[in-house]
């Protein structure tokens, strides 16, 4: 068994990656750390797991060397964190936003801070099977996309790589509470949040900048909260170069995701689930992808769960792939209709 | 007091009509007409009208001379029952959508029907006060636009009418399921349209031609059904024609609806009520606008209440208005908050 | 116009208390205190205040005297900031526990502290018409009774003065999160509590000492928190004394509650609205009251909107009854459906 | 791999088998008969299955032998249906209420027809392997008991066993939207449905006739609509019959589920997941159970997915039992925190 742990344990991703990685056939978990957390029982802050382990959370100081490092730490702490856990680990993964963007500039105007480590950028791979697979193979350190980037880079790709559409590519995303995380102040209050459609982030949203990263596009990315615990979904906006139809498009989005074990393509002429819904994906690895097209507007589409194929399913999924194992191992979950 | 009768009264516009004629200080209803729960009492469909009325549901052949008549029955139907219904009313406000576009071949296009009166179309005056408010108060034929029309022209107009964007402009609507009805089958069961981000119409939505009617602008709509019963929000990507800043922004928007006694700006720096939110509109007649601009990118932002400034209460207030009331008579409710 | 302060204005019964009082034909709210956002906009924490008032929140010291004074302080906050805030007014209405209970002991076994003014409970009278309309008709301090108390109260006021049932009670009590505060911790972040079935109290709340003081029944009271930011439903478990029918207990509760402007009977036989539901009653001051019976079994059933009947609307109904003002001035708002 | 077919295959539960069966290790699914779908995919109506079958709901004549068929066809159908299926396969496990109760008088009662083949009824051995094990390892014919019904005997039944209470016993249960199915009408409607508090069974409900069976207490159960797609939670309202503290009952649920695979003790002196939630069972075949102690009243708690340890999880659990296989093949998902 590969033994791998958790920084991080007691947040919503933290936890996800311990429901996950428990699950798994290959995988033990040696440690659960939570400097706030340290001494209470994991199932005490992630119920869904009381039966299934009995770790107990633990200080930093007593992480110990391992196989694989998961962190799920904050943006912007994780950067002053990874030079001291990274010799603890064969393999760091890290879930934060820290080593996402190649561009330090980039990092400091989305992200308020200057960035701590900039020389690591560079080792640091995207990680996202399915734009990246060859590198993932053998990548040592692996930063994975922000859930929203990952839902437009999967939505997009086809388009961008085909170079079928204008540059300029606007995406509404669409997000549940999770995503902001357990520590949330009173805007994020049950009252407060429930039923809300939250325009946080209007005319930018940091996410984009690794969607342009990721797929070379002009993107502007507008979020907007809606009522949902998990789930993300966007639909991007852009514009065709020369002339497309629906069987075109369909052609272009079978061919590019052909064999990817999770991504899968949801654009039907009828039905209410005839277009990519995160509702159908809780607890799911799955991207579901998605397009329309009317004149010279093309919609591209995606839905997933933020703290799944959006972060800690995506981590296990690289996991898998650079020790060689089949990438569905411990991602089999169907999700469940109806939630 | 002003007689008005309301048909089509079972469903969920017209329950919102008659909660708020009902609450009129110048209105008595005289009928609620629905042929199919004539002879129910109305309170038992409306269970929030319990102690406020004793209402029963009339047939249609029921209905008599009055002086205000209110059509809640369903796009295409309405065409036909328009003829004979319409002698017996000085005035008559129609809060379907058969007769809110000029252009019988728009009508065909995106309602799937040849228009039955083509001749009446030109009769109509569009019920929206805020753009149209002259024409509406002497107007005795009215047909009031669709609740996500109804949003984004609010959210465009001032943008369109000083030239500021190009007319290439995307709007992303997000509504609940109460503007599906009470008919509606299995897709809208609870099981599975609950916590849905259902895309419904990707790439073009038939309220755009409305708004294209009203503003001017080349719009393209894509909706969305969220987790909500009530509320409709539109955010609108355009583009700006010269330099525009934020202060300009405000400038205009505040100058195009001062005066307005539903349209409030809510566009401000800081806090989780920053933009327009449905969730704070539940039954008021307030329409929310905001804005924000990045780079050549400008946002147009507004919420509502689809069944009341989206529908009923955008009725009730065209109905002040042509008899010279205070067009806030009977539509004071300020919403809740929390809820 | 009565001049009415609020104090604890910034809470949600101190939001609703505003939006009550600011829609009330015969009173000006003079102030809106709050320590922690003094200095604030009112409309920037009750966002659906924004057009109907200017008012921003004061600091306690800048209180002045008014004829009014309403409490929506915390428990155990109030008690010591009473004598000093009394003598500026000739009414105060206190929404906390603090004056409750008139049993000290009690209100120590419930409250986890020792009551710092036990001389004053005696000189309150409970907050509640339906029970107590004789006595608020000349009460200068009024205690409003907690929002599951009310619904219970109303619930079981039939039964018990007419003596059709055992005394021990079991009280099962449903509620929303706005009950919780804008304060509440990490329990009530919105990905915690939404969807949640949390049993808060299995077997008995604080609430259960009013009911008793307000009944004479030995009640038992368990709440659990659902998926709702507003309403409370009670259920309440008793044992018939005699023989008992439903036409007898429909007699009952319709006599008992006869000419009760906010008390409605819902007790059907069929539809899906045929027991009290608070979904029903958002913003509304109503009290829907219904039963059940089999053998010797009789169900009581009560549902209010927490922050209205349970709290504010309750209050302004006390300061109508003691001005002499219809009891239902500034509390017509119907509720709505479906929401 | 076992030879399985679904019947009723369509619907929720049926939905829920096939997911669970699909994913089962020792399974192979033959047939998913649906009449009113057959020639559709079944990942058309369960759209989280795309990727895991390519499965087509197949009319009830193409059904042919097996070793295990699966009944979730509706109550009073499938009574008729059986004798013709029966013969089909060695092992039947009906999921509806045609054979749950050993008195076809009281079926009549409760399901308001008579039984069509009451000395079949004889022949069921009731599916709750916490209370029938033994009985389950070679029974051919398998009624899984109701969720509410399941729920409120795993509650309560280390109380019964142990003659700690009165036999006279409340059961409040509350229940999400799912378990009504898919064919529900206007009641259960998004808008309608969406945040009710519903009593539909006030002083009794069927399954109270399921639980004293399994029981043998006098159980009067109330169950009530709650804000949820998925989730069941009984609240058990019981008097102790002699002295009871918790440290007692605590060392009675301890010992009487110690083994059980599927049931938690959840009973906590603080934290917001101090007692059962159905909120993070949600796919799991967890049944969480609980309990509290006032003076000599006793409240017993439980929660379960009512689609997995309420109906189909409970079923494979029956399955893997009467197969000798572990228990907890394909049962192993741990649930989701946050959902």
């Amino acid at each position: 068994m590969t033994r791998a742990a958790v920084v991080g344990a007691a947040g919503y991703v933290g936890g996800e990656l311990l429901r996950l990685l428990l699950g798994h056939p290959k995988v033990t978990v040696t440690r659960a750390v939570s400097a706030s957390s340290a001494g209470r029982r994991v199932d005490s802050l992630h119920p869904n797991l009381r039966g299934h382990t009995d770790l107990v959370f633990s200080p930093l100081e007593d992480l110990e060397d391992c196989e694989v490092l998961l962190l799920a730490t904050p943006h912007t702490v994780t950067m002053g964190l990874y030079p001291k856990l990274a010799p603890l680990a064969g393999q760091v993964i890290d879930l934060s936003a820290d080593f996402r963007l190649r561009d330090p500039d980039a990092y400091a105007r989305w992200y308020g801070v200057r960035h701590s480590a900039p020389e690591l950028l560079a080792g640091f791979t995207a990680g996202l099977p399915e734009t990246n697979r060859a590198a993932l193979a053998s990548a040592d350190r692996v930063s994975v996309p922000g859930c929203m980037a990952t839902a437009a880079t999967l939505a997009l790709a086809p388009l961008a790589e085909a170079g079928l559409v204008e540059p300029e590519v606007v995406v509404d995303a669409r997000t549940g509470s999770s995503g902001a995380g357990r520590t949330a102040g009173e805007a994020n209050l049950h009252p407060e949040r429930s039923g809300a459609m939250r325009v946080f982030a209007p005319a930018g949203h940091r996410h984009q900048a690794e969607v342009a990263e990721l797929t070379g596009l002009d993107v502007t990315m507008t979020a907007t909260g809606v009522e949902a615990v998990r789930g993300v979904q966007v639909v991007c906006h852009a514009r065709a170069r020369g002339r497309l139809d629906e069987r075109e498009l369909r052609r272009v989005y079978r061919e590019r995701y052909a064999g990817e074990p999770f991504v899968r393509l949801v654009a039907h002429r009828r039905g209410s689930h005839r277009y990519p819904d995160p509702k159908v994906l809780l607890g799911s690895n799955h991207c579901d992808v998605g397009f329309a097209v009317a004149g010279d507007r093309v919609v591209a589409m995606a839905a997933l769960d933020n703290l799944v194929k959006g972060g800690a399913g995506n981590a296990v999924q690289c996991l898998n792939l650079r020790r060689g194992w089949p990438e569905t191992d411990g991602l089999g979950f169907a999700g469940l209709h109806p939630v």
